[in-house]
This record gives C-alpha cells, structure tokens and sequence, in this order.
C-alpha cells in the first residue's frame, strides 16, 4: 500500500511527513522553520525540498494539508496568511493534484488539528468536540456527528473572536475583550507590559521585571506563565484573567452548542495547573447546571496539524 | 390517508391541530389557555379533550408534540416545565404512544419551532440554521445538516445564558448580564422599573409611566416597546440594551458556528425596525468581517411549534 503524505504549513514552520495506512508511527518526517521573510513561493519551495526528500521517488496514494490561515475547504484554496504574505487566493490543493497527481485535501489548521484529536487523539470516540487552540492566536474546530463542520463561508470556530468583556482592551479585530485578545500568549504579554509601564505600580511585578531585565519589549506569554508560577503578583493577575476569558468562551459554548467533549491545546495550555482550574471553574459557571462539560488537554501536541492531515486524507 | 397529529404544551397555552400529509393548513384546530394554578395532570386532561374534540373517532398516522421546557428527545421524557409543576420525568411519548397507538415524537418548542421554520416557514432551503425566540424567555433551537442538533446532553440552543456583559444586573440563572437578563419582555419590564424606581430620574420616562398609571408593577414588555415607540427615553434605553444583548449574542454565535441564517420569533421581535436595526447592526459588529451573517423574522408566527410537530412527525 502507498503512503499518505501530510504537510502542514504552520505560521512559522513548515512539516511533512509520510505514514502508511493504519500506522501510528511516522515512516518518515521532516521539518524546518519558515525563514525570516519568507513569502508563500518561498514556503512552497522549502516544502517541495522537505516532500520530495521525503518521498525519494516513490508515490503517495494521496496528500492531506493543514494549512495556518483560512482556507475555502470546498475547493481547498487559501484565502490569505496572517503571517506570511503572497497566499491571498492560492489554489494549493490543485497546485498540488497537479505537481503529485494524487487525491489532496487542504484545510485550515484548526479544523485540520480537531480532526487529528478525533481521530487519533483525545477526541477519539466522541462524535462532537470542539478543539482550541490557545497560542499566538486563539482558534478553534469542530467535529459535529463524526465531521468537521466549517459553516456557511467556511469561517466557524471562531472562538477567539468571541466578546466576553465589552468593557475590557481592544482587539486587533476593532471590538472589546474578544477572548483572543485576554487569553492569546503575545495578548497575555501587552497585559502584562500594560501594567508594569503604570509607574503607580512599581512595587509589584518584580519577578516579571527580573525575568526579562527590565526589558519590557522582551515580554512573552511563557514568561507570564513562569513568573506567575515564581509567584509574580501581576503576571498572576494577568494569567487569572485569560484562564477567566476562556472558560466564559467555553461555557457559552457548551450552552449553545453542548458538545460532548472540549479539547484544548496550542503553547498557553501548558501554563500552569491553576490556569486549568480557573478555565474549568468558570466555564463551569458559566454553562447551565443542566449542560454537560467535559474539558480536556489535547493528546497530540505540535503533530496535531499532521495526524490532522492524515485524516483529512480520508485514510 | 390519515392525518398528523400536533401538539403543543405552551406554558400558558395548549393547542393541538389535524393536518393532512402534505397539505400547509390545518384541517381541524383547537386551542385553550391553561388554567391558573395547572399542573401536569390539568394540561394532560386539557390536551386530551382537545384531541378527542379533534379526532371525532379517526386515527392518526403520527402524533408530534412540542413542549415548552427541557425534554430528553431520545426518549421523549419532559425534563421539567418552568412554568407548571409536576412534568418532572413525565415520560410523555410513551403516554401518548400507549394512549392513541401511534408513532409519537417529543422534543422541546424552540427545537421543535426551528425545525417548523426549517421546513414549512422563513429556513427553507437553508441546511444549517439558528432559530431564537425572544419572549418570556430567550432560547433557540438548531438545524445542522438539516436535522435537529440537541448536544450531548439534549441542552444546546441556549442563547439566552449566554453572557455578553459580565458586569451586568443578575439573572435567575444566578451569573450577570445574560442575552435573556437584558433582552426577553420581562426582564424589559424589570430594567425600565428599576430606572424608574430611581428617584434622580423623576423627569424622565414620563410616557412609560402615563401608559402604567404610575403602578409600576403592571409594566410589561410590549409596554417598554410602546413607550420606546411614542419616544420615551427611558423606554428606548431599555429597548436597545435589549437589541444590543441579542445583537452580540448573534454575532458570537456567528463567528463559532456560522450558520446560514439567524430566524427571529416571539413576541420581542414585533418591537419596533429600530430593534431589528440594532440588532442587525451589533451582530455585524460582533461577527468577524468574513463570517456571513443573515438574520431575519420567523415566517410562522405562533404556529412554529405546530408545525414544527408536524415536521418533528416524520412527516
């Protein structure tokens, strides 16, 4: 049997890698960062030197695509990279039918890594899920009766993007306390700075000020997660509120959509114990007492977006 | 061929209808307000003389019945009724299959209503939908695929406790500033009423107070709109907070599910355009630009449940 090759072009990074049917175990992988100014023929090239290194001549039976940016699932075009410019309206799945002349699928990442934990990681066996992935962004993807579910345009999922505090920052999107703008890493760290540029502050964030020598442009989410765990008093404060911000996504979510399993993965989930127990009491809280709620971390970590891939496939 | 058979337990109202398959009015109709101080046998007793009044001796190939409260929809168990005692576990479906000898479905009224506006009223032809109602309460029921979606534990829909503004007046629900604690008639009523009981106010809201003859406590919803209509300040206040709750609530769902069309029943949406307006315009501002967005007026009016039964019926 042939292989299937998955590809997965991550804002950042780009990854391949080949596994045959029914196996768990990559049979080959490769991966590389996108390079500093990388544009999107950039990207493909370095991914067709990572595929054909990988492929050594033989051929896969067909190619799945997980793709960092929206995408029009139905025809399996890119509409545009928050990263990375020149993909505005790629056609990436004929581009690749034609260069491989196999079957491929593209969708977007979310979606792609919510199909990866149904079928090979925590969402296995649960008909509906919505997964979340809480990292430089915030997004999510759904798996409605054993499916992904993209909506009308393509553009479900969009928990990020979800208001949860009218009153609280702006959000690069225009509005208010979008969940994104409370609970992503880089928003975590402006919190942060926010607070400690306040001279009214000065004797508190002391931790936080050491870790990055006072340098508050050197700020990111993982330091507001260490210095909170060193018992920083701010960064604590900063974290409590993301956790709060997602667990009310959460908790609205439940109640209109009352999916038997939420999955969360992405750099933020790896803060801290209490950062869970705040996301897991408010969304808690905030469902009814009747809606069932079962949150969970994600089991594949960065290979989500693969393995994603590899089901999109259809294998 | 025999006709259907629809029912449906308001909470202050009960109306059961004859239609034959395939045809859009009724043949035989009846309804009845519940009585003060109901419980589930009165409603029971009630439904069943409007049946045989119905009936006249022929039978129905199928019963459909909506239900105003939590039903498990597997079995077609009334969970409870907020409105009447004693539906506790009330395992209606059986009750009736044993009582009549036909094929009986049950399912609660904002389900239900969404799948009568998918198939006979304002969704047709619109696979993926969200139907709200906005009245006593603030729920909504979903068509995914062009099937009921429930959730996982029969409880998705719930719009109305979602929260939009976490510093907002308490809701029974027992969390701040849900869409049903600013947006459903009576929590209208309740939000003029504390404005008005504020003493600084004495020179405003005077239309409001003419319409209730100073007595506070006979203020209503539709009075707030009619107030807000005649161009009450207090009364229009009200009336947009109601707009906006909706509006954002809209937008939210919007960005996580993105369905094709929002359709709006109950007695709220009869407001004023300048509810609509707002609602429109605070949902578009909530969704992300690229999320499409469609909202409007239930097509069925007061019937949605019935002819929900109908659709629920197989039919």
């Amino acid at each position: 049997m042939k292989p299937i090759l998955a590809l997965d072009f991550g804002g950042t990074k780009l990854a391949a890698a080949l596994v045959n049917p029914g196996e768990r175990e990559w049979w080959r992988y490769e991966r590389c960062l996108s390079p500093m100014n990388a544009d999107a023929s950039t990207d493909l090239e370095i991914m067709r030197s990572l595929i054909h290194s990988l492929l050594q001549g033989t051929t896969p039976s067909a190619i799945g695509v997980s793709f960092g940016g929206p995408v029009d699932a139905t025809t399996g075009t890119v509409k545009l990279s928050h990263h990375v410019p020149g993909w505005e309206n790629i056609p990436l799945q004929d581009l690749l039918t034609a260069e491989f002349g196999v079957p491929t699928t593209v969708d977007n990442d979310a979606n792609v890594a919510a199909l990866g934990e149904y079928r090979f990681g925590a969402g296995q066996g649960y008909d509906s899920l919505f997964y979340i992935t809480i990292s430089t962004g915030v997004g999510g993807g759904w798996v409605l009766n054993g499916k992904p579910w993209r909506g009308a345009s393509g553009m479900a999922g969009e928990i990020g993007h979800m208001v949860v505090d009218p009153s609280g920052p702006l959000c690069l999107c225009g509005k208010q306390g979008c969940v994104e703008r409370l609970a992503s890493g880089p928003y975590m760290a402006q919190n942060a700075r926010d607070i400690l540029a306040n001279r009214a502050k000065l004797h508190h964030g002391t931790i936080l000020k050491n870790l990055v020598a006072d340098d508050l442009n050197s700020l990111t989410g993982k330091l507001v997660s260490e210095a909170a765990a060193q018992g920083d008093d701010i960064a604590q404060a900063v974290l409590q509120k993301s956790a709060w911000a997602l667990g009310v996504g959460i908790g609205n979510v439940a109640n209109l959509i009352n999916p038997q399993r939420f999955i969360l993965g992405g750099s933020v989930t790896k803060a801290s114990a209490s950062w869970w127990s705040v996301v897991q009491k408010t969304a808690r809280e905030t469902a009814l007492p009747e809606v069932s709620l079962e949150i969970v971390p994600a089991a594949l970590g960065d290979d989500a977006p693969l393995w994603g891939a590899v089901a999109l496939s259809g294998q």
